[in-house]
């Protein structure tokens, strides 16, 4: 009985590998020189702890100096990080060798232009506690912020992975915030422009698209959407302005959608909740959805 | 001390024992025969490799040829779903031999004609792909899609966890789908009937009920509810049609709901973000919150 | 070449380095005595275990009594939970040798207290248990909840987690609850108050604050928000009561919005999808959004 | 170039594969129903800590009761041995369903037998670790002996493995005995009959053979062979008596050899170092080389 | 306190990195290009598989088809040995472009060569695993013998580094055989040449010199030395014969030693127990030692 | 038929928990403060790259800077040395406070005492390294001898195991050389003095008491027993100088044994194969087994 099934799982195994001769997408079948999803999964719990040294142990080694540590983390990172960039510069050229010595000196370039801005994102980072910790009253400490708020986290990897965007790295900083999106259900594109002291509460389910530009002092609460008013005109609209710009110090309440890459949030603005904005609104505006006309009934019919 | 807390660890620990006399749901206590919430997930990981064999290293081996290495994971995937599958069927049947060899030879049935489907699934997932490529400005190109975009995901996971569900498998779907759901925030019920260039964009907060139906081209925000008009039925409601249908080419933006097994968005149409519909609307509609009154405040009060 | 780059890296890592010493909350390099939020994770799977026993196979050993192993796994609850709540306790604290033995001994206490609870807990989930089975006609079977629905797991955590809040232990019921919000969407406050038969269906997008307080045999659906009407307050509305009330038998579909401290929404009341509310509602209310007014356009016109 | 190679393996491998087909011993290609040589690894590791419970930390959980966590041990070498031996069983039977429910039931009832046999088998291991601190001048305690000693090892193995031997299980005892050669060097066969006190020290180079009986109080040190005269009889000589019995109270020092099914060491003899005996000795008799005669030069030529 | 210790720790530290600037065999710092001793373990354990390839299950895959499976291993040995032989071939040359290419394909070259060998090695094995069975009484089975002896997994890894050997790779050969030696206690040189039908028995002890050549059906037990005859002369006896040869069908038991680059033991020969041979015997010669004289005291004095 | 043997399970289980009420050694059921094997093993492993910087790898962190990589192994080693010492120091002691705070200062100084030694111990080691490579005509290369040679690796870890027995530190230097033991079938008690340049070759079956001295440029082939002449006193003979002392440029062949407490080889002498000393040799001297009359058959009779 085993021998038929294993006559049957033979067949069926040819039919799967004869499907991948249909040349699609899906069908590549070459296996070296994809960036590794685990590898960077792992360069981003690594760069966490660079950026908080005092809120993550090092899971192999007990210290008494953390600075060393500090160290070999850091060169941890700069070794992983420049085979990935190497490899996802490569991703889809030929490769001739010529390529191949080109990419090699211009990963190295990029990982150390990398991390010579790490002091510089620490900055925004520690601005981005503050905010959280100063805007949230169920906070207890700045502590407790760094261990386990998900906003934290996820500004967090979007501003190390914004830095690869903008020295064009492909498919690394998307990768990377995406692992953010999945732990957190904050979803915020590499390509955005987040100025200091951001502070987001909740999260979940909170977009903020591409070519968003956020100023300093803003907060965002669950569900709020920084979207495009229409991505019908698809791959067009490729390198487009189709997000919104969001000025210094304003706060949008949950579930608000601010759509469109010409929508202007004036500094000082307040969005209320579930507020569906296509347009603009000037400085220290306080937007809130007028009268929702709600049924109240008090039978027993079904809504 | 240390025997006083062992003391009383040991009274605390009798009475929780003691707790699992009271016959509940939750006190069952036989360990054998659940399906491994583990094993499902590997299993998830191995069909993902088989769907896109050229973006996922093998985790184990180095390889020459991809081929000899899918069909590695090809049987590893029937031997134990086919596990998995014997032991979802038992789950809760009294265990005489008769029913243990019944079990055994469905079990081996179906693993069989869900391997069979794979082409078939690949088919689709192909043409999500597209979808996904076309639709969206910001991808740089379909690998990057394939790696890092949540929607993809959840829809593939849905995609082989529907197979299982028309097969009459219980329980190992849901589990499938909740795991996507976990890792992205898109909760697709493998009931669920979805057509061929699914694209869904984001996707955290996404509910697609069990009886829903969806038909080509259709694209789905964040946020959007193919739900139930209500449950307040509960189980009387089961194997009803509780859910939508969605006809071809229809877009729904982010934050709609869209409710009731006899609402019908006919083909072409276009859902606006937030929008509320328990009612069908015909082919070609483009539907839209009307005038969402807003308050403009210029002054300091609070909202 | 090789050694021009450890050059690099070398300076690089100075300025890192030296970037720790301005004091920010970021620049903490103390390693000892944080939480430690790997294992919080994994006492949160052994307390899963300890609630459903039946549903988790034990890792480690093969059983025929699942009596012992259970015996086992609350042990070593015991000693995890007992060094992490030490280690909350003391965190931010100047440890004098006094110190560290009144936190010793606060800690057992709290931890045997805790434990002492389990029953008590047990007691609330099975309600939850059956709150789902009865309310959800996807749901083929309670075994099925147990295993794969996201709305149970939150609410188990979440029910752990209250249990250390109100024993006031720092830092970890947070941690916890919010490893519940990474896998689940659903951010429940650790403070909140809930009673049983609590019901959550899909849940990405839902959140509960800290100071709410729901009833017995409530609903709720994904994309709810039970928050405070605003937070521009920050610090200062610390321990104030800035979230609803929600009376027993109600029932909140998705993506409504229940706001503010002195919102209570009485007895048996239906909240309709989508209901934005910052007033409270008497017992056996229907509420819904009246008259979404929505535009239909049958032309080709973007949205 | 690199398909130059993979074409290259794929020949290399086509030959390879050929090769299997020669039906040799080597070739055997059936990977089911073989001994688990790790599984069997880590049942000696259980084994060891259920013979000496107070020097082994469980690696999984932390404890307050070593009872509870006995008892688990227990259970899980109950049921992972139970699976061995009946794998051991079938080995190289033809596999027809009754056949199979025979075998299982075997396997139950030696596996039963085995572990009742554990108290029996403790009551010689506590006379070995008694016997070696009292012999051993370089033992700090009888704690570095259980800790560290290698002959106690291969001795707590070989009791374990002989009792199994006795139940007729093939294959698994071997197995063991081996395993614990590998760690010490210490060869005793698990057909051996060994007496109570026995002390081995160092024990490097030590081969005790398959018929060998060994009485009580017995010191066996680095390098002694107790074997066969000769095995050129190959095969004809399976089950035949071919090795010594050496008798109550016996000292054997180091290198010495004692050959022959015939040879019988009496009670209370002592047996020089690298003494070479074919021959029984009556009881009390101290054997040694008699007039090893050396040359002593004082010069500087070679050896 | 913490920090005093931190202090002496620092102090210390510098101390000990200090010492590497001595320029000592032991002083070298460079980490790269070194031969993994963990990679060579498992590439051990991988051509073990494929030596015998029904005796190992895969760790990794459950299988229905063991030749898909041991294509994949075949081509995991192929990649990861180049690997290694590679690094073995750089070892200690300077690193320019060109040589790097010269041992790039010089190690494809070698990989290549040694798998085209497999099938002749596996020749040899299967006369060992014969040799075995045939010759030892204790032996249940050939399976038995594959599964657990010493002497054949010595052998088996001996006949894969010699093929190594003879393509002058470096150093990886040797760290072969002493991960075999470490294993079992074997001790036998990768460049000693061995033919086939070749039996050991127990096995530990015993040493086989580089130089040695060992005809077909012979048999050596534990303790056995082929070795040099002194060794004074150090590295001037760099590639010279030092070693014995061992004509066919010869026998050698425990602990005898044969010594000397001109020693020859001629065909047929049995070498018993304790034997210390440094010249030459002619073929069919039986030698013993003829009377080791025994003093046999019956009285109660110590040895 | 699973309950049946649940239930025999559960009375095996209780028997065998019985057992451990007899109060002998074996039956200590207390499992805290016994050192722990695993941990110092992997203390050995982190103590040979100390040693040997440039011949392992860090198998968690890629880097450029191999002293920042090392200034991490040291903390590790002291942190996790300095418990273990603890531990050590604390076992079989009554645990009041103040014991337990005066371990805990003795563990401290201790580690700090042995760390300070490590340049001493390396600056040995340097000169085994030496000695092996001139001593050998086998070694390629030195990084071989570092790489695989079993002698320099039992040396090491003796040599480590040795200070930390002059520290009076119980039970922990004998686990470390028994591991060394176990890997290479070389047993140096951590009591033995060595000095520099010893070398050791191929090794199996070597031992090394307690009270042995060893000069400098002592050369030991395998099997070598450098034991007491006699362990009839037993215990009465603890703390007595047992083993031989052995002066400089001493080299001792295979399988030679040289017994008691008085016996001195004196400066210079080769003790040959197979040689049994129990008396002391003047320098210089060339000892060997004079006429080993051996027996030549032709004929056809066994041995």
């Amino acid at each position: 009985m085993q021998d038929i099934i294993g006559q049957d799982i033979k067949s069926i195994t040819q039919d799967i590998l004869a499907d991948y001769d249909k040349k699609r997408h899906i069908d590549k079948l070459d296996v070296f020189n994809q960036p590794d999803t685990k590898v960077i999964y792992e360069l981003i719990g690594e760069l966490t702890r660079v950026a908080y040294p005092g809120y993550v142990k090092d899971p192999h080694y007990r210290i008494y100096d953390i600075r060393n540590n500090l160290s070999m983390v850091i060169e941890d990172i700069a070794f992983r990080l420049n085979k990935q960039i190497a490899i996802a510069l490569r991703y889809g050229m030929k490769l001739d060798e010529e390529t191949l010595d080109a990419t090699r000196t211009e990963a190295q370039r990029i990982t150390l232009a990398f991390l010579r801005q790490i002091p510089q994102i620490r900055e925004f980072l520690a601005t981005d506690v503050e905010a959280l910790f100063d805007g949230d009253p169920a906070a207890e400490s700045a502590d407790e912020i760094i261990f386990a708020y998900p906003g934290l986290y996820a500004v967090t990897v979007f501003r190390f992975a914004h830095e690869l965007y903008k020295l064009n790295v492909p498919v690394i900083p998307r990768i990377m915030t995406e692992l953010a999106h999945s732990k957190t259900g904050i979803d915020i594109n590499p390509g955005a422009t987040i100025g200091k002291y951001f502070m987001i509460d909740h999260g979940t389910g909170i977009v903020i698209g591409e070519t968003t530009e956020i100023g300093e002092h803003v907060k965002i609460y669950q569900g709020v959407t920084l979207g495009a008013l229409s991505t019908s005109g698809g791959r067009k609209l490729f390198n487009k302005k189709r997000h919104p710009t969001i000025e210094d110090n304003v706060t949008i309440y949950s579930g608000a959608s601010i759509l469109g890459g010409d929508t202007v949030i004036g500094k000082g603005s307040v969005i209320g909740g579930n507020v569906f904005l296509t347009h603009s609104v000037p400085p220290e505006t306080k937007v809130s959805v007028k009268n929702q006309e709600l049924r109240y009934n008090m039978g027993s019919c079904d809504l």
